[in-house]
């Protein structure tokens, strides 16, 4: 039973999710098809990234990645399959999968070229139905990826939000996601930090430091060592986002002692 | 592997959704059912009917599709199971396969009145799960429509917003849909224009066609041919729908030259 | 094909479900995973009790039910593994399966301790995937439930909102969800009431009992038996919840005469 992961902004409301599942079931009758999310910010190619980035390895190896965040549709840029850590990946080339090679050294891309697997005609706006959903699906027949077209030496990156370090104590990062229940997902890591710290985010100063988002008191902002790895900023009760005002990007700063 | 694909105005949120395909697991343990939107708004079976319609014949042949829009629910309005291009259909007689009826000359319509194949006690509100999840259920077993009831002769049909030509440099359409990234699916099809064109829509004169949402000025209103075969109404890196105040169901107006 | 529910309050925002299901195909490659609700409110633990009792007996038996709304992750919270009337249940021992316990004589419960069955490490922050998961796929393995842990004899129940009876003529209720289209579902079932009656809702006063929501005039409230065995009050073409600024909690009074 193979698997394939769906990954998009195409939000549930129209039919472009349904076309592409038609789609792979009609080259692949047993795959099991699993949503990601099709609610990432329309065009946000970073929040896919990230979101790609937290839950690939969660999939048994073999796992087909569909990851569609496509700005570019029908313009020049190029059409993606890849391999990393026994998985899978297809994907337009617009840095999507800038984790996936940040934490691979096995990862190999090759640009899609053999148009002959392509659901025909292919539109110039949806690609995911024409273009990467059948490619998925042939994937997950276990099609070899250089069939598909030659090895893609540079795909595109994204610069990661990095932290910068000024002097020993002083941290400058940022919001990397918020999740639904508006927990604030930093590029700071647990090791990044050590006691006593104060972690100024929007106007406040945030000095403790909880296991999880049940601790302290209702309404106390804390760090939390979120599951995807990074350092959270959390609100127990409560969107730490709604009360800092604070969405993925903003900064925060780090005060270490 | 029979495929059961689902569209409702069900929403997402509460549980109608999970019990229509528990039924149907139930009678068919084999089936894959794929979700096609939960999201129609509610009651607004030309939304359900437009949706369904760009979708059905991206699956593979045999695949039945559940299409459960019903304010009628409870009332006396009939319900049916079809065919037509070698798919099934479960509906309430609303208008919701007008679409389907009026591509197809081979569609026909069974009324369903075996209700020996019906959950009981058939609840007055939840027909989704009572009525149309079962017999979905035994249609992807390959049941035989007829087995379900007698043909209907003239099932309800909705009046498709059409064209309406002034002449012959004057076009009046309409708006269909609006789709999450706030294009507007207008009812013109590509070979309904020809250059140089302009269109009227809200208070904005538009004359850009472009092949893609990717080209142009960030905020340009432009005309792209979408996947769904219309011409769509978009803003680069924006919705139109917004820019315009433009909903479906909004007129617009094309003068060409 | 075994089945797996999932309810949960993670939302499909994130990449939260889309976890949960790679760890449980990890497991289980043939698991049929269906989704009930991610989008019970944020840590409403009394919702998803409620969702989950609607549902989950439109499964086949045999189907292991994930129902996961977990404020006190990372806390001392016991997790559950529990069986009745031929389902199964996982589940954080928080009040979640109040329903599912008072309806069936035949429940028991066992508090997962057996921590070789989790992945590993185990979050702090998202026993969903870690704990939950795997449990819910080994069950659907058919491993026994004895082999999780002991027998829980006392698990944690929420206060079901009951009916205050005043006198013969007087009933205090409550309403106990909002569901999709604004209709308020109360803990009235149809036995409780007698004609003529009057339910006080908001500052208005209902009267008229019908068998379905297309009953009516546009705008009017009214009473329906709902497909969940308890009434509702509903506005034809509208939501009785906007009409009449009542959420869950709220409460309602019945005069019968």
């Amino acid at each position: 039973m193979p698997v394939i992961t769906l990954l998009s902004d195409f939000g549930t409301r129209d039919y472009f999710v349904g076309a592409v599942k038609g789609i792979m079931l009609g080259l692949n009758p047993d795959a099991t098809m699993v949503d990601i999310s099709h609610e990432i910010p329309p065009q946000d190619v970073f929040t896919g990234a990230f979101t790609l980035n937290q839950v690939y390895s969660c999939f048994p190896q073999g796992t087909v990645h569909f990851a569609v965040v496509d700005p570019g549709v029908g313009t020049g840029r190029k059409a993606l399959a890849a391999s990393a850590a026994g998985h899978y990946f297809v994907a337009p080339d617009n840095g999507i999968l800038t984790y996936i090679m940040e934490a691979n050294e096995d990862f190999i891309a090759y640009e899609i070229t053999a148009d002959h697997y392509f659901r025909k005609p292919v539109s110039a706006t949806f690609h995911g139905r024409d273009v990467f959903a059948p490619i998925a699906a042939w994937l997950s027949r276990r099609i070899e990826l250089h069939k598909l077209g030659p090895v893609l030496k540079s795909p595109v990156r994204l610069q990661i939000p990095a932290l910068k370090k000024v002097g020993d104590t002083m941290i400058q990062g940022t919001v990397l996601a918020v999740d639904r229940f508006g927990n604030l997902i930093t590029n700071l890591k647990p090791e990044d930090i050590s006691m006593p710290f104060k972690i100024l985010a929007g106007q406040r100063e945030i000095t403790a430091l909880r296991k999880t988002y049940g601790e302290g008191m209702p309404g106390e902002l804390i760090v939390v060592p979120g599951s995807a790895g990074y350092l959270e900023i959390a609100m127990k009760g409560g969107s730490a986002s709604a009360a800092l005002s604070m969405k993925a990007g903003a900064p925060i700063g780090v005060i270490l002692q």
